[in-house]
């Protein structure tokens, strides 16, 4: 089954929103082993909906939209849909009841434009609205499905998973089971894995593997189709082990965590509080710890010294090391590790130090970065780094390299 | 000029990620006064992007791609472009060279299919690529105009600002000037806001004015057309003021400046230096601040005191107070602010104590939020807030208040 999802709106085309109900739908489809080659999106208007409906019926058997199903006289899905397909409108009583309810409810007068809500195509199945006043609409012509949603998210969401997908299941053929997972990795490229794979992508058909960069980080998508749902998660299973004794220096976690999430995990396994000297990143290793729940039992607290003045009388850091090497060094990363670990007293103290930019700093430029972590009775790690970016990019991806730091030294200590 | 924007990506299908390339670009082009008719979204697949240009070239003269610029095998936007258009490849010699200065600035090596990226349209406008290696173009072919842009958001937007906006606006014929302003607003309601300025709302023509509510704060975007730019100026100019007689009391900037830069802006006019005292906000204050470059002569640092050992030792908070009324309290607020501002020497200390959830603490109920300021010769101020959603929106929203605290406190002492 081929599917396009056309999103209806002229807001989309002015930019205030994104397509996030094509992003929405488009994953569910995936997990049912629907393929979705095309998204279209236009406006309010018949004449150019019509024309993507005439294109989508060249190239997809199931077309799905979203919006123009509300009350007011932009909204013409439905009845851009009826004319094209040559199926009359009719009210649904049911969903005339249930907008009427709505209103009384919340104590609401009901103009008139809301009866437009209750027309469906007709001979089409009904899918209900909880949410909101529009019911969606699933119809099969001359072979091609057509689902009709509204275009509020809250609305669409729940009714694809209480109605929309049970439709679809009963529409589709094949039984197959999809299972799908997300391999991420930190410090290494997008084009060095690749070519470190290179044959396992060549090869691939189940699973299919889906590389994708983004945020300093490398994720590969394995997606595994077979009827039966064990066999698949062995498919799933055998491909990872094959790319993780490729680049298994690399990997860090499952789907959707994150290299601070996998630290806090780590740092709650091993009964360990940490706590952070921050003169670069100004406290987002802080912020972004204490983002996860619970992270107030691990994370003790953190200093930002943005000033020497401060890197000096509260962390300790030496006048001399200032002085002789400068805030944006080694053994100022050191000090500063060593200091908010006895200040704060926790297992695990780690600073960072840098240019973020936009200009140089003590003669050192812009993305030179030192990250220090004392660690174990004041054994001290320092590592040195040149990244490149915007300042927000510097400062962001000094923290992932902080965390990764962190992890590997906690995993192999 | 009519456009369609093409984002081409089989991560797009998946749902991996939402079309936010196809949203900003279309915020930009309606800014200019082009109409963007379609948005289509399509797969890593020569094919079918094909068939997407072919179709395209019958409803649009301009014709916007972003994705499939990269090193991997994957990404084949050029060369299809270039095979339906029927123009050569050439590789870019300073597109060449600024790849290999990003892998040598960055010691890495360049693994060969980096190359590729060094390859444009014959005949097209290159647009450097500031913020990564892929650069973009600009071609036009049989009165179709083609303009490429990688997929990152963060090397598209800088792209685009830099470069795409003033190729674009070399081809447009209209000659009309169209000038923009937004103005910006904390500590009112959407809804309020319309309300009091709906006579306005009703009768506009030019400017307009199109509200938008996000992150907490409601923003007017007011857009004026005039063959005379300065006349345009002008009817902003008018409408603003309309505008600010009856709501400027949470008026705080212009555009795309935010309550932190506001107040860097202010610290910087009245030299004067500020340091945090976090808890609930866990650094995200001191990140937000420190995000702007100079920052550093402004913001000495910060205390994320997470633990009350913390607020006790480093801030000197009194014990009596966090037995007695607790850390999520009044007279907590005003301790870490005083103490803060001690500690680090600053003319104005501010802290952030509250519940970000997802249980209450000490019975305090989730969304409890006290910011402390303290200011001139030790004066303190304490606000206290009932927030409500989630973790991050708690914490996020808690930092716009102290902003906008602080802001206001500034400017009326």
């Amino acid at each position: 089954m081929n599917a396009e999802i056309i999103g209806v709106g002229s807001e989309l085309l002015l930019g205030q929103i994104a397509n996030t109900n094509a992003q929405y739908l488009s994953k569910k489809f995936a997990e049912l082993g629907i393929n979705v080659y095309y998204h279209t999106v236009v406006g309010d208007n018949a004449s150019r909906l019509k024309a993507a409906i005439e294109t989508a019926q060249k190239r997809a058997d199931l077309i799905v939209f979203t919006g123009g199903l509300g009350p007011t006289k932009d909204d013409l899905t439905k009845e851009t849909i009826a004319s094209v397909l040559g199926v009359s409108l009719t009210t649904n009583e049911q969903a005339l009841e249930s907008i009427e309810a709505y209103f009384t409810q919340t104590n609401r007068v009901m103009t008139p434009n809301n009866k437009k809500q209750a027309i469906v195509l007709e001979g089409s199945t009904v899918l209900p609205n909880d949410f909101g006043m529009a019911p969606g609409m699933g119809i099969t012509v001359d072979n091609i499905s057509y689902m009709l949603f509204p275009g509020p998210p809250k609305e669409l969401y729940p009714m694809y998973e209480s109605y929309g997908q049970a439709y679809l299941l009963n529409k589709l053929e094949v039984k197959e089971s999809i299972e799908s997972r997300v391999l991420r990795f930190f410090g290494i490229g997008e084009s060095q894995l690749e070519t470190e794979i290179e044959d396992l992508l060549d090869a691939q058909t189940n699973p299919t593997i889906a590389p994708l960069a983004a945020d300093g980080e490398v994720t590969l998508r394995l997606t595994a189709k077979h009827t039966d749902s064990n066999v698949a998660h062995q498919l799933l299973d055998q491909m990872e082990q094959s790319i993780l004794k490729r680049v298994g220096d690399y990997f860090y976690g499952y789907d959707t965590t994150s290299l601070h999430n996998e630290l806090i995990n780590e740092l709650m396994n091993q009964e360990l509080t940490i706590a952070s000297a921050e003169s670069l990143t100004g406290g987002l290793f802080s912020e972004r710890l204490t983002s996860i729940p619970g992270a107030g039992s691990i994370v003790n607290g953190a200093i930002v010294a943005y000033q020497n003045e401060i890197k000096q009388q509260v962390l300790g850091v030496q006048q001399q090391t200032l002085r002789n090497e400068g805030a944006v060094s080694e053994q100022c990363a050191i000090e500063m590790a060593l200091g908010v670990k006895n200040l704060l007293k926790t297992d695990i103290g780690i600073s960072f130090t840098g240019v973020a930019g936009p200009s140089k700093q003590e003669g050192k430029a812009v993305g030179t970065v030192y990250i220090g972590i004392a660690y174990k009775e004041n054994k001290t790690h320092v590592y040195q780094l040149q990244l490149s970016g915007s300042r927000q990019g510097i400062r962001a991806r000094t923290v992932n390299y902080g965390c990764h730091y962190a992890l590997n030294l906690l995993k192999n200590n």
